[in-house]
């Protein structure tokens, strides 16, 4: 792994990537970033992840559908801005849009799953329905995948709306109950180019001993 | 950044570090490593986080004390395996109870926090009491923190069981209700070496198209 990209200019590139072409992805590659995912801490190393790729197109398109519906229903149909409106929230808006539009065109649409668990903060008597996926033990995994995209030259972006859907998704591709969907990771060559993220800047957001101090003792 | 660490090598090498040394993190490099947090993404990059330092020794030390006691309440008093015993397990027990009884010795003690957000998963209705801290938008920055301090040499671990005295915790800190604290990373200089992580062969839980599929179509 000599040439391999740098670790912080892999994290300081990795902008979402929601304009993928429908090119295939080896499966090499998959392997080589679900591998990289599984690198990933989870609490007592239970390592509880599963992951779905989805390239079958019924059902992509499936997935699309409900994905669209879930983000119109959410963000309203309003979600189309001005076309000469070049401000950084318009134009994230259009590639989500473009995202929801297009997504069954993604070769792979991976969904991380994560064994359900409660959390032990949550009392007993507190326990009703299904627990979530233990989240702290799922996301790390998630971000090692992310990045492994975009060091392999892979477009992907984090998405979590498939909730809106769950149950259906479930059904339609088998996953037992005790796992949840964590988020679901398009995945593709980009047809934009990779390019620095736009961040407030961390000093602002740290604080020392006690909140709202800015500035170490 | 041309000589930094590749990222690959510095996933399959990122152990959770629990032994380390006093010696301080210069501010530089926490600086560092908390920019290369906020790089990661977030849910409408909201960019909800907050960080605090602890570097002060009360504070650090009423951590250690509340920490400790969360674990042995947790996992018992009988967290003290055979000395004999040399499985990974045993290892790891004993590495965990080495943190709770030294983890106010780490230079830093980082709380990662993020704003309370109720998931648009769930209905209006249910929604009582505090909202979680929306952990999809700040565990890959927690994510992006760890590898930064692989990369850089320091030791660093992700810990939840401040849960366990979160309201004391907030008190104590001076967190406003409307932040939880999602993981609590000591960070040193690591007493011992980095080392290849051990995990279950991510094919094992890999999935094409239908739950249960181990192989592409």
């Amino acid at each position: 792994m000599a040439d391999e990209m740098g670790i912080f200019e892999t994290m300081y590139t990795m902008r979402a990537m929601r304009r993928l072409k429908p090119d295939p992805v080896p499966l090499e590659t998959i392997r080589k970033i679900l591998e990289a995912g599984t690198q990933a801490p989870s609490g007592q190393n239970l390592q509880a992840w599963a992951f779905v790729v989805l390239q079958d197109p019924d059902k992509k398109k499936f997935f699309q559908e409900r994905y669209h519906k879930a983000i119109l229903d959410r963000f309203g149909e309003g979600m189309t801005p001005d076309p000469n409106d070049t401000s950084s929230f318009a134009r994230t808006v259009r590639s989500a849009l473009h995202l929801a539009e297009h997504m069954h065109e993604a070769p792979v649409l991976l969904l991380v799953c994560g064994k359900r668990d409660w959390p032990f903060a949550v009392p007993k008597d507190k326990r009703v329905g299904h627990a979530p996926p233990s989240y702290g033990s799922i996301y790390p995994c998630v971000q090692n995948i992310l990045l492994a995209c975009r060091a392999l030259g892979l477009g992907a972006s984090l998405t979590t709306m498939h909730q809106m859907f769950e149950d259906e998704l479930h059904q339609r591709v088998g996953i037992p109950d005790d796992y949840g969907v964590v988020a679901t990771i398009p995945i593709g060559f980009p047809s934009g180019k990779f390019g620095p993220v736009k961040r407030r800047p961390a000093p602002d957001v740290t604080h020392f001993d006690t909140w709202g101090q800015h500035q170490p003792a």
